[in-house]
């Protein structure tokens, strides 16, 4: 058999059934599945080499049928967290959406690339429709002219940001380095995304010049603890060349003010980044988009529609005010790739990028969009901020048994589930052992409910705050009233089991 | 009609139609459809709009009905170009195997996260074996330990490559950035990826410290220009800290002599890393892995499997010899997502990223290393050299019309067609008239290849070589002599065509 013909039988054959069953997999009913079904490392290869197909990929590993592949894609996901289980509360994205499956889908079939116009003719342009619709929504010299890509991640689009500002505050530093160019120092709240400490390490820039502004008591920035930081940094021979303010902070959800720090920027002549890969879905809403208000003046921002939009993973937009500034910084104008004596040359977006390929991840956010329409989408955002009111009044009404961390932001609610001998807890005047204690619940609450298989939760610290739930709705459109009065009973519960009421 | 309703009847009737619908596309017989559908953009947004479904997402847009969505994604894929088609020769890519886009499948409709394991356990260990067989497959000291990620494209896996190898050339780099360390430089080859580039814009180490190394006839880097560069960049007080080989290089596909750059850079203690993302298939191969002899001394490498192999964008491997290098270079311990008391913690991939999110890009590889076995990949690694000897042979026995550049490297064929007034083609002794009119032939070819949409295949100068094709066999698993016999007769017809013999 030619070595065509394998892969000819393997299309027609197993193809079409894996097809089904994935098929089957995407349209079923959560209801009677576990969210997870919690395994040990050493079971999980257990159970796959017991099915005929190791982990595990031995020297001389051999062809093994088609029937186990089958049986191993059904392994993988029997033992995959649903993330698009109602009762999967433990990451900022989740539900994922039908629409953006088949798009995705699709661009995974069709295996091509956004780098040249020739050989991604509708995905060129079906991203570069996306982010001029997304550029209309910002509004204001968006509206007039942008420049933007869909890159793999946030964290990788705040790379971006750093990266255009610090070309346009020193003009040489691409080919000089950094060496010998102004003493650059950059802004963050002390509760952003840590991707920024990782983007001053990767782009030489260093952590000790990533200063840290502190927030207010919901988590956004302070616009004169930044007015101050920059103030100082100046007073110091330093050159502040980048605020990375944030809409929608990860833990807390907090949007930080920015009308204000676009002023207290446009003064100091910085580069004003927004990170809004989890509240920048906000601007699909009437009722909430002013808590983006003052975006439009950002020179860049981003957004993650794989966040609460549930597109696949990954889709995140990154957008800037300054036209045709992506590729005057980025170029490296390869020849091999991006002749200008090919056809529709002009058309080419990979030039603009640090990648090289580039996944069409614009594909399944603009057949989810038409799919649904901008009222769709704009109704899903308002569920999560409905749900999210829904669940801060049940935490109100508990008795004491949950509590607020603090007041709300419209995406994220943070809360502790408090053992009897604590209530009421006060957390200005609680013990260290009280703390201590406190600390202890969500895991332990967490992973019972990852052996039951029945809710997954995130939890971490913050600041003085021991352990605490954050719950997010990133899968807010199929969730119903009655799916966060699941979670909620389960915690309490899970945490009357194993914190019981001393006697 | 809550907005679970609209989502729900969306999964379960046009999810349905959109996934066998798609299951037709991938198992379909390309001998019927052409390889591109040349469409001006102008024309692409007419064509859309008359179907109802408009390219640009209007204010106001209104959700479309199920049936307009699957007209979109059937449009979507009858102007996309064709990868899997045998006669794409354009990229280095193509032939998307229905292992590998089942196993895609897969990941899309699981929605989760390399990050941590508890939300992506199976995917995690498939990661982690997938690692460790190609380690062992690299042998030497990467079959004691090794350190790895699958990352989004083999440009950033470059970068992965030199971050690390300036954390070891300068601790304190991380901290106090590229300001007031040494004087670093890199090496590349001048026939390097232009990815390197971009890495050393984007990192604050400049264009002016990355030194291009002279090659060789072949296009392979020169280890005695290597040495000398070293020496003169260490006489002038610059530390020389990385020298970034080629194993495939893009245009040639020349392999840079990986043993004695890997003794030189051992004498001057630089950070070898091997960009492999074309040629690293050779490993897979009894008969080609003496091309990457030395490899195995690299401190690191990248690999794209959805080169060669024709795994679905993206699936690119960085590997380094250094055990637990990558979390102790980029952790940035986010205590919302990488929280030591949860379960099984110690497994989390996600800190040693310099992203956050990851798809899991490893699983379709080892869906498709399950399905074909080592030997399998071993038969399609060959039958790619197979097919470029194949080609070689045709070229040399045209009479002329069609002439090599240079001497071949395994997977890449580089030629002209040459006009008949300008046969035989002497490149040494040809006029600036002559090398003028060649320059113009195969953009023509190519030009008129895509309005007939019957073959598709890259061209590009190289120093004083003007356009030539570059044929590459990404596809080689699919591909017949006769596909190749049809390109050359194709592209010898065109020719005639457009550059006639003077009467």
């Amino acid at each position: 058999m030619s070595t065509k013909e394998i892969s000819r039988s393997l299309s027609n054959d197993f193809f079409s059934q894996a097809a089904s069953f994935l098929n089957t997999y995407v349209t079923r009913d959560h209801s009677d599945t576990p969210v997870t079904r919690l395994s040990p490392p050493e079971d999980l290869k257990s159970r796959f080499a017991e099915a005929g197909i190791g982990l595990s990929i031995p020297d001389g590993q051999d062809a093994v049928a088609p029937e186990e592949l089958l049986q191993a894609m059904r392994l993988t996901l029997d033992y995959s967290t649903s993330t698009g289980h109602p009762l999967f509360f433990n990451q900022l994205y989740g539900g994922p959406e039908p629409a953006g499956i088949a798009g995705e889908w699709l661009a995974v079939a069709a295996n091509t690339n956004c780098h040249t116009f020739e050989v991604a003719p509708v995905f060129t342009l079906v991203e570069t429709e996306v982010l001029a619709k997304l550029a209309r929504l910002i509004g204001g010299p968006y509206s007039q002219d942008h420049d933007g890509l869909f890159v793999p991640g946030g964290s990788i689009a705040n790379i971006y940001g750093m990266h255009l500002a610090r070309n346009r505050a020193d003009p040489a530093f691409k080919q000089r380095g950094a060496q010998g160019g102004p003493r650059l120092v950059a802004f963050t709240s002390e509760q952003a995304h840590y991707s920024y400490r990782k983007a001053v390490a990767l782009t030489g820039l260093g952590t000790d010049n990533l200063i840290s502004v502190a927030c207010d008591a919901d988590g956004a920035m302070s616009p004169a603890s930044l007015q101050e930081a920059i103030k100082a940094a100046e007073q110091e021979g330093k050159t502040p060349f980048f605020v990375g303010a944030t809409a929608g902070t990860t833990v807390t959800g907090a949007f930080d003010p920015l009308e204000p720090l676009s002023k207290i920027c446009r003064e100091h002549n910085v580069w004003l980044h927004v990170d809004g890969a989890w509240g920048g879905a906000a601007l699909l809403s009437r009722k909430l988009r002013h808590l983006m208000a003052g975006c439009e003046r950002a020179d860049s921002m981003c957004w993650n529609p794989h966040k609460l939009l549930g597109m696949p993973l990954q889709c995140s937009v990154f957008l800037t005010q300054h036209a045709d500034i992506l590729r005057r910084t980025n170029a490296g104008g390869a020849a091999y790739l991006f002749q200008p004596d090919k056809l529709h040359a002009e058309y080419d977006l990979g030039d603009k990028t640090i990648q090289c390929g580039r996944r069409p991840d614009a594909f399944k956010l603009w057949l989810a969009w038409k799919a649904y329409g901008d009222a769709g989408f704009e109704r899903w955002v308002d569920r999560a901020d409905e749900l999210a009111q829904a669940c801060e009044i049940r935490i109100k009404e508990s008795g004491g048994a949950l509590q607020l961390v603090q007041r709300r932001a419209p995406f994220n609610v943070c809360f502790w589930w408090v053992p009897a001998q604590l209530r009421p807890y006060t957390p200005e005047q609680a013990t260290p052992a009280a703390k201590d204690l406190l600390s202890k619940v969500a895991p332990a609450i967490k992973e019972l409910m990852q052996q039951k298989g029945d809710a997954m939760i995130g939890f971490q610290p913050l600041g003085s705050a021991p352990n605490f739930f954050r719950i997010v709705f990133a899968g807010a459109k199929l969730l119903q009233d009655c799916d966060l009065d699941a979670l909620l009973q389960r915690i309490n519960a899970y945490g009357q089991q194993l914190f019981p009421a001393q006697q």
